[in-house]
């Protein structure tokens, strides 16, 4: 029963990589899911007619629950936030958030700029009450279970009331995506013990204690791939955006490179697709912007159909599960918690 | 021409192996170099004849390069730095760096109590002027070359001018022991653009301009694994110990876990071991704390004899390449250029 609206002119292989993406996911999605595809309309139309006369002739049969929705304008990968969000209120962008404002969509999901993404979720949608940022999410896939790490890259300087937000947002995520029952939070660090770590990080881990979240204390990097540190089960990981967004990248090239050794010591290709196909970060789709009054999901520039058609069904996932209104729940509990 | 001090009771495993690590690095050195057994002689001398009545049996001839000094203290794992430098003068830990201090050493090695290290370390042998604090530089294996990151966990909160103090003394670092010509130095960002990142990265950005060192630009994540950005090769990555910490530790669980998942897909260990060779850390033996006047290596507290070995081989190349005269030098030129 969601009707998502995706980016069509978002990312670097748009609108052919979306257009593909969104069929691909529709073939995979309950029946009563809808898509609706805004960009040029004659673009769009364009691909989709291509598609459907050739490669993906065999999903014809799910043109009818795509809508195109018109919009004039393309917002640049290149383009200032600010601008984009004052100066292109018609880019697709914007009307793909707009629609959800509106009440005549349940989420988005773009692999275009993403700081005039962000930007435009935050004057559209508006943040839930109890935040003072929205935060990104990444899922780290571990040998385990996937671990939740966040802020990856919104925030580069975090106090310490913020990373608790992020707390309380991201144990909401990793129940209503990741389906775990009270999420365990850790805090990353540089050591065990609580007086560890910088000034915002010490006080953080006072703070957590009484946040109302399943805090683990503090995890070291090794603890996020093990999925655990002594204390048990990790399922979320807090921490700034500047450290995120390190992590996330140097571990985006791990798989690459360990692929590249392994097949100069004559293991098969199929060996490693076998074993390694869990840490490919395709399958995750998009990173939702937690903290919005409703859905919108950040897909990569480069996104693939397949990344496009795992975004789409992020967004599904995001808005069956209710998680913006769970949010909102939290985070007043959150607030009166600390009030009491 | 080397003497090194090692620590003998430092490390989890101590004094079996750092006894045994001694003699194994002095089977691999060149017969000039010598090294100064540190601690209780009665429990040295009991694991040196043990040893050398058994497993270490062939090793026997460099019996003669090995001495033996008497420390009566040993710095406990768990105890405070300051209490250990003020309260242990007589400890296996400061007289070790003390030796170097007095002349009769030429470099330190101990995988014992860090923190005190550190502190022992800039009591006994003191700063290089040009700098605030002392740096830990980590060697990243990668698929390429070995990239330094520094600082990886001295310095948790780190200001602008710091960081361009850890790219001039990593510079020499890669200079004199990756031997590296004109180092490529990268700072570690969200972004490659130069107006990306917090305050103190942003501002480093415009120090490290003309900071005297061969400054690439900003490095993301992913550019250390591949050693090199789009402006070129990457040897060096400046960071604040709080990332360079966290990504050291995430780095180390890489590899156990990609391993675990292999096997599980069939991949033989001998393909493994072949593959993932390049990638043990173990291969590096300990890590200089840069910016003392004279060596100091810290090795990890659970170090096998393998680790120690390599640690006294790191300090024999430390000394011989005279790193700790060439980065007071560096720092003297760097002086007089920002003057300039």
């Amino acid at each position: 029963l969601a009707r998502i609206a995706l980016d069509a002119m978002g990312g670097d292989f748009a609108p052919r990589a979306t257009v593909s993406g969104a069929l691909q996911a529709l073939a995979e999605l309950d029946p009563a899911h809808s898509i609706q595809l805004v960009g040029r309309a004659g673009d769009i139309e364009r691909e989709l007619q291509g598609l459907l006369a050739g490669e993906l002739a065999q999903l014809a049969g799910h043109r009818a629950r795509l809508e195109v929705v018109d919009a004039a304008d393309v917002v640049d990968m290149a383009e200032k936030p600010s601008a984009a969000v004052r100066g292109k209120p018609n880019s697709s962008m914007m009307l793909g958030l707009k629609l959800q404002a509106d009440g005549r969509s349940d989420g988005f999901v773009s692999a275009g700029n993403t700081g005039a993404q962000m930007a435009g979720s935050l004057v559209i949608l508006r943040l839930h009450q109890g935040l003072s940022r929205p935060a990104i999410p990444t899922v780290f896939p571990t040998a385990k279970h996937p671990v939740v790490v966040l802020d990856s890259g919104a925030n580069v300087d975090c106090s310490a009331e913020e990373l608790v937000q992020f707390a309380r947002i991201g144990s909401v995520y990793a129940e209503d995506v990741l389906r775990r029952r009270n999420p365990g939070v850790g805090l990353l660090n540089i050591g065990e013990e609580p007086e560890k770590g910088n000034a915002v990080v010490k006080e953080a881990h006072q703070l957590l204690e009484r946040a109302g979240v399943n805090f683990m204390g503090n995890v070291e990097g090794r603890d996020i791939l093990k999925g655990e540190n002594d204390k048990g089960s990790i399922d979320v990981v807090v921490c700034d955006g500047f450290v995120g967004n390190v992590l996330l990248k140097f571990y985006e090239q791990v798989a690459p490179m360990i692929i590249g050794l392994l097949q100069g010591a004559g293991v098969t290709p199929e060996q490693l697709q076998g074993a390694l196909k869990q840490l490919d970060y395709a399958n995750y789709g998009g990173a939702p912007l937690l903290g919005v009054r409703g859905v919108s999901i950040i897909c990569h520039g480069k996104s693939s159909p397949r990344a496009i058609k795992n975004g789409v069904k992020a967004a599904v996932q995001a808005v069956e599960s209710r998680m913006s209104e769970h949010i909102g729940r939290r985070l007043s509990e959150g607030a009166s918690g600390a009030a009491a």
